[in-house]
């Protein structure tokens, strides 16, 4: 089963990426940079190339949505890259078309904070899209660099569904629904980017499930299956979230950037300030068949469970990732 | 015929390229940056996208050799980018292949001084390869960029050439024996340039040519001519140098960069501070037909004026910038 996993910022290795293989994944969302200059988001890129160029015979990168099946068809994990956030193309439009040409497919507008773009889920205020960011979506659409909204603002999501052209997509987080937290999102969200033919990514990350890292896999297989009936099965997948091997100082990057003196603890707390601890049954990549296993006991047809595992992501990158291209007069 | 010019740096416009079309150019070695940093080369790709967004009827670019083909077929000017000098990869080795993935086909290891890889034609003293130039002379041939020493130092260029395993090129400058100036080379560096299976782009820049600016037409086909006996005539290109309606400014950028507070004039002296005067039988790219009609009265054959014109540009990319791939196992 062609099997995707729409989120995961792991301490890269081979063993990894044999795990990944292990668990049957065909692709995952990689994340390149959190809070990185374009400068420095080229440093990252050159790390990827380092790692395709050693491991040939067990990653590649994915560069259009096709290069997913390439991969499939080798045995390869496709590496999909993301940014969670947008400094990469800091105050110049020009850089998304870089960006994407250098194989950064997806891109979130804001992390957390707000933006050049638009708001975070952590601010106070949210006065949706700015000016730049405007341009931006018109931009992402034009090169088929997809827009990611996991870390934004309710306001802001939905002005950029309404802007944008493409589908837009969440591709980790949860329905507040089931557990209330600042990265979940509300059914008017998710009616929405269902609306916008785009596509959920449920989290694994304890922080966005009921009863944190205690959470069962039952639990979460019913998530998805009540979600459907919201948003269509279609445009539902994974997006675990696994962040494997990372040590604190990692959280501490993602939560802190540069633009903290004191200490923020994201989702955390003073007193539970360390990555959460892993969910029983998704321990790392090699447990991916429980997710299979999970669904089909919710009651799922092979379909909706082929879907959910990974064909809708490939739908939907095919609809998003693909550059809109000018024919020649 | 196929016809390609080995480097001109104008001050792009839709008029220059509709010149290129009216001179019957199907691919243009076009320069990139001189002395900027990776960031600033970024922008220049960006500047350059936006042509081709604006144009796609008239220019497109070329990121494989076969896109020459493409360009000529649908009757437009292909662009081969290139760096005059090295600092677009700054001392990281994994921005040749960044560079490379942009589309960054030809890179200069030196401009004029001595550089982080090499020497210069402009210093006193040629050291040769530095220990970070042997890396990056691997690492671009194994990415494919061409390495280009145009404006190095002797020593520097015939180490590189016993260094590298793919050929190495000079895209725009004459033998000494025909004008003696710190920018042509000797007879030596030609016929190591040939033995590396390269190419060398004759130059039209006056400062380069016998009697400068009022060199004739003939002076110079005859010169090409008398090199094939040196190099081979497949070894042997056009590189006109030609810089159109660009300020003085953009010639001072090209001769001081950042590097001087004094004024370097370069080839040229405080006296003749400016361009110089163009060549009457080379004004601009329309021009292109005399050249093909000069090398015919020199007795070249249809082929031989086929090769130097463009097939033997082609052939060299085809060569030198291809990607040394690596099979999955």
């Amino acid at each position: 089963m062609l099997t995707i996993d729409g989120l995961q910022y792991s301490n890269w290795s081979r063993e990894i990426f044999e795990q990944m293989r292990e668990g049957g994944l065909d692709a995952v969302h990689a994340t390149l940079v959190y809070h990185e200059t374009t400068r420095e988001t080229l440093s990252r890129l050159g790390e990827w190339n380092r790692r395709f160029e050693a491991w040939p015979d067990l990653i590649m990168p994915v560069h259009v949505p096709q290069d997913i099946a390439v991969a499939q068809a080798s045995g390869r994990v496709g590496i999909i890259l993301g940014a969670q956030n947008c400094s990469p193309i800091e105050d110049d439009i020009d850089m998304v078309e870089v960006m994407r040409d250098l194989g950064l497919m997806i891109m979130q507008l804001t992390y957390n904070n707000q933006s050049l773009l638009a708001c975070g889920c952590y601010e106070a205020e949210d006065s949706g899209i700015t000016r730049f960011g405007r341009q931006v979506i018109r931009e992402m659409n034009r090169v088929g660099m997809v827009i990611d909204m996991s870390h934004s603002a309710e306001r802001s999501t939905l002005e950029t569904i309404e802007i944008s052209e493409r589908p837009v997509i969440i591709s980790h987080a949860n329905p507040e629904s089931f557990h209330p937290a600042k990265r979940n999102k509300s059914d008017k969200v998710l009616k929405a980017i269902a609306e916008s033919d785009g596509l959920l990514g449920f989290s694994a990350y304890p922080f966005h499930l009921r009863n944190g890292s205690d959470c069962t896999l039952t639990e979460y297989c019913e998530m998805i299956a009540r979600t459907a009936d919201l948003m269509g099965i279609e445009h539902l997948g994974i997006g675990t979230d696994l962040c494997q091997n990372q040590p604190v100082s990692i959280l501490e990057w993602m939560r802190n950037g540069r633009w903290s003196k004191d200490m923020d603890y994201g989702e955390g707390s003073a007193s539970n300030a360390d990555w959460p601890r892993p969910l029983s049954w998704l321990r790392d990549s090699r447990d991916f068949p429980n997710l299979i296993a999970g669904l089909r006991k919710v009651g799922m047809s092979e379909d909706e469970v082929a879907g959910v595992m990974g064909m809708n992501w490939v739908a939907l990158l095919e609809r998003a990732a693909t550059r809109q291209e000018t024919a020649p007069a």
